[in-house]
């Protein structure tokens, strides 16, 4: 059944550099009438989107950020005005990005959803250490994406992700980068590669290559900021181009 | 220390549709002197290029796909000249494409290397179904990417990777999706939820959601074809906007 709804986009802007964005991105941002920002989305997205109304729903000037149901009610309201709703949220949206919530709420009440790919940060990362997440010389096959932290705050078992063999990707995780150091290092030696990249593809973007033994001291010494992607894996002992802190570098 | 030798850019292409292209992609490969074009990418990404030389490396009437080293020869060859040299390959390039080889030897030639991310497969599969692959409803704190098969031939251990509590998003496994369920099997219920994208992105995208237990027959049945991912878990229980395969629709 049709109806004069308008339409909800969910768009990954990818990882910081607004040039990651897509063709495609671009296009429908083109269109947007309302044009829904993200927490950690640079705000000059909205270039993209001139004849749109801008929402940003992040911190700015030491205020909450909006809740998510205030922003699901708010994209369902413009959304029933028939009006184009660009939703722009950091990397991919399908991960680690409470799409699912989203779109379980409008596909509920009747509004379409449909989703852009964004590139997601972990890529991003790998990308400014020119390093392949699965380089075949080191066995790896495959990459495991994963949160330093669960929705019941609980920690992921890291002692089983290290043991399924993967290079391990983890999303917001320097925060508590002892807490994950220790638990990877149950399974893991102290030797395996690690890299860690702050603000990637952007121009505030901060690297280090280190162990993961090394790892938390490292962060710490080189005051790495946030958000960082912690690389963990034999595959990163290919990395490029990459500087160790200072303080290492001169020991 | 300069030389005078020209770059070469490992670029994503994307799941397929070249509107996912970045704007950084296209703005790169506007200034390429040499294009090489992987087997899977839709050959019409030479239009981004107006100034290139073509050289396609995909399987084209029968020939065999240009064996890794004469790419590697060849890339070699046309940034010793001071070539801009643009490679593209599908999804991203630090994901599943042999980039690890190429960054490799192209470095050990002196040759500077840089990457330009893609939107990965298993994303646009994701956004085909309509489906966070981290819906935080499911206790889902991540996703595993990997390949149905390694360098060595041998199988990823699944049951190691089904333990890790990820959903599951597998690259080249429809020609042994049999062993894959199968291997899956030992650790998940047969009711787990699974589907299946193929031609993600493009005009040819098909797609069935179905169990683990019943993955390979319902395959089989729809007559899935290549290239196609294999998306496990509970996360996919919120697939949207799916078709079963008739023979199970009807059932």
């Amino acid at each position: 059944m049709e109806n004069a709804y308008g339409k909800v986009w969910l768009i990954g802007a990818g990882p910081g550099d607004l040039e990651l964005l897509t063709l495609k991105a671009a296009r429908v941002l083109e269109s947007a009438d309302v044009l829904v920002v993200d927490a950690l989305v640079d705000p000059a997205v909205a270039r993209f989107a001139p004849k749109a109304r801008v929402v940003t729903t992040g911190k700015r000037a030491g205020c909450r950020s909006a809740p998510q149901d205030f922003i699901q009610r708010l994209m369902r309201r413009y959304a029933r005005q028939g009006k184009t709703v660009a939703r722009v949220k950091g990397g991919d949206p399908l991960m680690f990005g409470r799409a699912g919530e989203e779109i379980a709420y409008l596909t509920a009440n009747g509004i379409a959803v449909e989703v852009v790919n964004g590139v997601t940060s972990a890529l991003a990362a790998a990308a400014s250490l020119t390093v392949s997440l699965t380089h075949r010389d080191f066995g790896v096959g495959g990459v495991t994406f994963v949160t330093a932290h669960r929705q019941d705050h609980s920690a992921p078992d890291w002692a089983t992700l290290a043991a399924a063999g993967t290079t391990l990707a983890i999303y917001m995780g320097l925060n508590r980068v002892d807490e994950v150091a220790d638990g990877l290092l149950a399974a893991l030696p102290a030797a395996t590669p690690a890299a860690v990249v702050a603000c990637a593809s952007t121009s505030a973007e901060r690297k280090l290559v280190t162990t993961l033994g090394a790892l938390a001291a490292d962060c710490r010494a080189a005051k790495m900021p946030a958000p960082a992607l912690i690389l963990v894996g034999d595959a990163l002992g290919a990395a490029v181009g990459t500087a160790l802190p200072a303080e290492r570098a001169v020991a």
